[in-house]
């Protein structure tokens, strides 16, 4: 058979790392996928840049988009990033001439995933994206393939590393979010823009596209609210700990009864539960389906080995013959999924209030949640000085997000409560 | 395109649930595989048992052989499992036939797993077992897929749920293994012959398997000797807690210098490590990758839903035209690993002695371990009572297994040691 012709798009660190695996493991990939697998053009910013192999052992392309039009090129991995600009004209160009396309970029497919699907399907040509989902965990074809008997009930996920590690770090150090930011960005384990990562943008993005595995829809990112960690406190993630959780950035998607809930916040897990003991850099994923009960993936989310791990994973699946929607049904199949409205759901709360400490705040707090019809599950009353601030700390039964909502505009106007009142979800599945 | 049409071999609890999953997820399966999936014959021991379905819809064979030469079956579901016998035969005649074949049945690939793949390949049809290993947790498709541009440096694994059970009730309640056994059996989680259970015969079939996807070669079942849980005392498990270490039924395999590594045997591995907390039923398996590094799949092992689940998820996979090797490679790029002798594994060690309670009696055990170059890491010595039997526990550094068992014949050899001495591997990583 014919070798598969490979054009690389991007040579920073995983794009180098690809290069590797392919040239280094290049005998067990011929052996597994029964096709050689060949490098044949690179394009980068930077020709002269010393990288570790010998790029110009392979044309190279100074324009991407020259490089998704090379004729001599029939799988094109898409490694530059960014949701619009070069990488959407280049996986563009790749699939109107008829190539593959394997992508590490979340962000492109969370805003133009169906288009991009429509556009393989239309030239019969596989739009593969297991790098751009929690690089070392093979979760797009678990959900895919793996587990495409069931019906997914629900799908829990730590999916972005950078978060993981500034919350493990700040639980273990009892250190702020800034400093811990600081020190991850000193080793090189945060962007020097942070944004994407600890507001939980990069994660929705993820999200979104395991949502469009399991529920056979359009990514839905632009429906997205995501909320970051950069409000987490010391304080919290300590009484976190004493009632037995622990906070973590946390993605959940299932079906509601008002439709698909999509949602990314920090959320407090119960200690013991599996993805409780997801840590540092690491990503992990809990699904659950209607046949296989609950199945758990653990693995690093980033980096140039694991990322390469997957994108030649793709390659592989595309050199061996396999050729499956993007999504993982044919996109005329793709449903519209009405989101579920917000003030719906239920859930319970951690509520931190700094009040003053005099008789009846409690009372007055109380009111208030009875009003909202939301009640309380546990107190903590903490500082006792005479003249200064108390912190009250709360837990509730379940109760829709809308009335938890108001509750939590109604205290913050109480004359006793002194700050901004802190709420985090509580996760118990 | 025309239905797929399954015949199903076996209709014990999941071949039911196959049937229900077929049924039930019917529209689901269509939009993922884009073909629609038919059941069109069945065939089990008993026609008039009832199974919660309406069995007399599909074309009834008594005998399965006939059912796997059924011309209206593209794709025959064997679970009727044993490693020889009819369900070697309905394989081999299905094959030959030019069908597809999914099993669950790890002991049939264990033990012939080489032939078959080769009557696969030569008829041009797939032969799939992901239900074979692990029921919930599609492991099959991650080494042979999702995992398939790393070299495995090594795999842990474990895979069988029962022994899991039985291992997690008695450290939780102190009882002993028969009771926990007994118990088991009353609630219908043990077999009334548990030895492919806790003897690690099946955990083995399955590792066997594993071996072969990560390392291309035909499963090597017949060179392992497994060890199973029966001999793991409660004085054995409260040690192991006292020493930071879990017991567990330990899969392993890696390729070492002397070849291919490929043992079972009951384990101490650190509390804190993620394997450590696969507990009960459930089933646990860890990959390191060259690029990968790390990753971890935990899920239900077996149960009729979950190995359901992975039947129709291979069932899927080739209506969506996937034709993988069986054991990822082409039959004839299966390579002939010789096996690393044992004996010169280095592994680390717990041991348990009980002796007399008289001076010396250390010297004399230690120095019979440095007779044989192995260094003591850490020592527990309980019960003083005069003239009552003293245990002594020892923990060693790394030594080769060879010496480390010539060191215990040697201590077992001496007239202040009691009882046969207790030995546990320790696995670290």
């Amino acid at each position: 058979m014919n070798p598969l012709r490979i054009g690389i798009a991007g040579l920073g660190t995983v794009g180098a790392a690809t290069v590797a695996v392919i040239e280094e493991n290049a005998p067990v990939l011929a052996s597994r996928t029964g096709r050689r697998i060949e490098i044949t053009a690179v394009s980068a910013r930077d020709r002269s840049k010393q990288r570790g192999f010998a790029a110009d052992r392979y044309r190279w392309h100074d324009d991407p988009r020259a490089l998704a039009a090379d004729p001599d090129v029939d799988l094109v991995c898409e490694l530059i990033g960014g949701s619009d600009g070069i990488a959407l004209d280049l996986v563009r160009i790749a699939l109107a001439s008829r190539k593959h396309v394997v992508t590490a970029n979340k962000a492109l497919l969370a805003h133009h995933g169906a288009e991009l699907a429509r556009l393989a399907e239309g030239n019969g040509v596989a739009l593969a994206f297991e790098p751009a989902v929690a690089g070392g965990i093979p979760i797009v074809k678990a959900l895919r393939e793996g587990l495409a008997a069931n019906r997914i009930r629900k799908i829990t996920g730590i999916l972005n590393g950078t978060s993981n590690y500034i919350l493990t770090t700040m639980r273990e150090t009892g250190r702020d979010f800034a400093t811990v930011l600081a020190e991850a960005q000193a080793k090189g384990y945060a962007e020097a823009d942070p944004s994407f990562d600890v507001d939980g943008i990069d994660a929705a993005h993820k999200l979104s596209l395991l949502a469009s595995l399991a529920y056979g829809c359009a990514p839905r990112f632009d429906a997205m609210r995501p909320e970051g960690i950069r409000a987490i406190k010391p304080v919290d993630i300590a009484f976190a700990g004493q009632l037995g959780f622990r906070i973590k950035l946390l993605g959940t998607t299932r079906l509601a009864e008002g439709g698909l809930v999509l949602r990314m916040y920090p959320a407090m897990v119960p200690q013991d539960a599996p993805i409780a003991a997801v840590e540092g850099v690491f990503n992990g994923i809990t699904v659950e389906g209607d046949r296989v009960g609950t199945a758990m993936f653990e693995g690093r989310g980033a980096g140039a080995g694991p990322t390469a791990s997957a994108v030649v994973a793709d390659i592989a699946d595309i050199a061996r013959g396999l050729r499956l929607p993007t999504f993982g049904v044919a996109v005329g199949d793709l449903r519209d999924r009405p989101m579920a409205p917000t003030e719906d759901l239920i859930g319970s709360y951690y509520l931190r209030l700094e009040v003053v400490d005099r008789p009846g705040v409690l009372a007055d707090v109380a009111a208030v949640l009875r009003d909202h019809r939301v009640s309380i599950e546990s107190l903590i009353q903490r500082g006792r000085d005479p003249e200064q601030p108390v912190t009250l700390v709360l837990t509730t039964h379940e109760a829709p997000e809308g009335a938890m909502t108001r509750a939590l505009a109604a205290i913050a106007d109480l004359s006793v409560v002194l700050e901004a009142p802190t709420m985090i979800r509580i996760e118990r599945a």
